[in-house]
């Protein structure tokens, strides 16, 4: 492996093309590390399954991602989501990962009360994260650009997610940095070392911006190296604040998802190696 | 005229359909007393003339919209901004209005520093401000949802946009509130405060928070009480924060724009009415 990708971890959804085995494989043939998974992906292939595969390929696995959805006000619908995210905590364990990417819900229909849908987050966590912390894992709570407040995930600032992720010890809960969600937020340095100061950077992922922005604005992360965002600058913060571990890259993209997936993982490890490493 | 209508302005964007005698017919019809007006359509028709056309059926101009762009290095470029500025400025004076919101445009291509862009529009606000208060015009810098932070508009926040302007006086640069930018951001209200105790406020605009955005998201403004945003809330803040001006309704929609612009202004009356005022 390459020192430039010693870091590099590749979240699955970027290649989403790629089935288990053959994601393994790509890593290995790309001398990628790490992984991050997502549950459903997993749950199909199954979770002993999946930890095998990757464990006897000596990759790691970086994250999980994701539980969260949080915000439901119905008690039945809400102790479903608790459930869950209990069950995501277990998945987590046994795929050897530390860490569980948390996008924590939008507004329940028909609400405009995003401060209320907040507050149920942290009373949510409150019960999930000594229990996660009691596997092993760490939540990490992803605020999501605010174009996705209303109907995805109702934190939208690293300074938000810290004021809820600071209500609970760092081995319980702390943030997901992730470079598309807050690079145009001239504050997010100074909660990048807020977050370090307190060890609660627990993932660091990373996706560039490009425009124009398809229908839904879900599937336009953009190829590292492609948009706005200097990279290195935002690694350079994380570092500063004491971070060392793995960076993820996670593009949701039609278009490299039309491509051949062991392709995109190997541009994807060059452009990591070009602008990150 | 109605008493909930009292501060009403529609902005012609949203009723881009009509042309400007349609537009004043539209608004004695529905009992509109201000209209915002667009630079493009207004040049068309002829600034002397549209003035006169508003006047002579006693409305009023609440904003022009709108100048800015301000963020081009290559000093040519720059120049050209800066000549339109003010000429945009001698526009919105011959308009009878006071203010002209700025849109302070987006990175130069291949840049990746939104800290200098930021700080061209300030230099250029320095060139800028002095001429339009010697026209008895107030430069209202705007900050658009951060979804726009790469390829329009660099100011993504009230606070940032309140960081630029209080380097000049009120009477020079202020700030436009918007709904639709700004709904997401619980630091927002703080700012609304901040920019009130400086008479900062120069001009209140609504449009709600609606989703799926549309592709290239620039047209999914939605109308007044179909999303998420509580605008009693909205307007609760700017009026403890000391304003008590007009409030515009500035929808790009093309769903609105498809329909018969006297009966999308009619319901934007009826919704305002509802929901604000």
């Amino acid at each position: 492996m390459s020192a430039a990708l010693e870091r590099f971890s590749i979240n699955q959804m970027t290649v989403k093309q790629l089935d288990l085995p053959e994601l393994v494989d790509a890593c290995l043939e790309s001398g990628v590390p790490g992984v991050g998974l997502w549950r459903a992906p997993v749950q199909s292939y199954g979770v002993e399954a999946t930890a095998k595969l990757i464990r006897d390929a000596g990759l790691s696995v970086t994250t999980l991602c994701r539980g969260g959805f949080l915000t439901a006000i119905e008690p039945a619908e809400r102790a479903r989501a608790l459930d869950d995210n209990r069950l995501a905590v277990d998945e987590a364990a046994t795929l050897g990962t530390d860490t569980l990417v948390l996008v924590s819900g939008g507004l329940p229909a028909g609400s405009k009360d995003l401060h209320g849908a907040r507050e149920r987050i942290a009373d949510a966590l409150g019960e999930l994260g000594p229990y996660a912390a009691s596997r092993g894992v760490r939540l990490a709570v992803e605020p999501l650009h605010p174009m996705y407040a209303s109907d995805r995930c109702v934190v939208s600032t690293l300074a938000q997610a810290l004021d809820i992720a600071e209500r609970f010890p760092a081995e319980q809960v702390g943030v997901t940095v992730d470079t598309y969600h807050i690079w145009w937020d001239d504050t997010a340095p100074a909660q990048i070392a807020r977050a370090g100061a307190s060890g609660r950077i627990h993932t660091f992922q990373l996706a560039d911006w490009t425009t124009p922005l398809p229908e839904g604005v879900l599937n336009g992360r953009g190829q590292i190296g492609d948009g706005a965002i200097d990279m290195r600058e935002w690694k350079g913060y994380v570092e500063a604040a004491g971070y060392s571990g793995p960076i993820e890259v996670e593009l949701f993209n039609d278009a490299l998802w039309a491509r051949d997936g062991r392709e995109v993982l190997a541009e994807t490890a060059a452009r990591f190696a070009e602008h990150v490493g």
